[in-house]
């Protein structure tokens, strides 16, 4: 008997603004999408731009995304965050590039790469999301290298 | 540039238990751990038995568990649980044969296989984790057909 790791899911309260955050600014593809009209659902499952073919046959692990439709009254639920689950972790071929791009594009680096090698920020839903330099660290470098840490991740 | 998916961390309390119940039972396997004494706390990388050779040489995105160190009041932080994150999901070659050698082993059938499809359980932290079967669903079977759900997941 085998098992083989499939996919992490997290619960997204706006679909757009999750898409634009996983795949506009970080760089993640959509693989495939489902809505489930009856259970008011929708289910999107994201791989790097490097799985995307072996995520199609499933196999590369994958990070699902679950919307859940709001009611008839229009409420979405809230969706709080626990220490249990700690982060997803993905690699990049520059953290410099990758943070500045991001910051670009309105989003907070938590914990800013002054070590060349990790940075955190997160999702539009509080998902902690750690980037890792591929390879060996960076050389240390401005504005990064005092760049005080911003809130928690 | 490219982002490629490295892991999903998850916080334990227990790590011996969280090792009984991710290798010992679901059948993980260790890749590697670190023990970073300054910290106080240890990491272990876990990945699926097909995928320990890619996963070493990470090209096989895996489970991170962080294990804390207890304070030295011997104090360990309990850690909450959030809706934000939603599960982890791995595939089996049978979902019956795993769910009944979980539960054989004390384990929790929070949502049983009744369409021979789709289990879920929880890890001894609360980890929401699906378990769904590789291929097709199964035909639906006793006693998995009529078992009603047990808490959430």
């Amino acid at each position: 008997m085998t098992i083989d790791y499939l996919h992490t899911m997290v619960r997204v309260t706006d679909l757009d603004e999750s898409l634009e955050f996983y795949c506009g600014k970080l760089g993640l593809v959509e693989i495939s999408r489902k809505d489930v009209e009856k259970g008011r659902f929708t289910l999107v499952f994201l791989a790097g731009p490097g799985d995307t073919e072996s995520a199609k046959i499933n196999k590369a692990p994958m990070l699902e995304l679950t919307y859940n439709w709001p009611d008839e009254q229009g409420n979405i639920e809230e969706y709080g965050e626990g220490r249990n689950f700690g982060h997803l972790a993905y690699r990049v071929d520059n953290i410099y590039e990758t943070c500045q791009a991001l910051m670009d594009a309105g989003i907070t680096i938590s914990r800013p790469p002054r070590d060349g090698y990790m940075a955190f920020i997160r999702s539009p839903d509080n998902i902690s999301i750690e980037l890792l330099q591929r390879g060996d660290a960076m050389p240390p470098q401005e504005p990064w290298a005092s760049m005080e840490n911003t809130g928690k991740w």
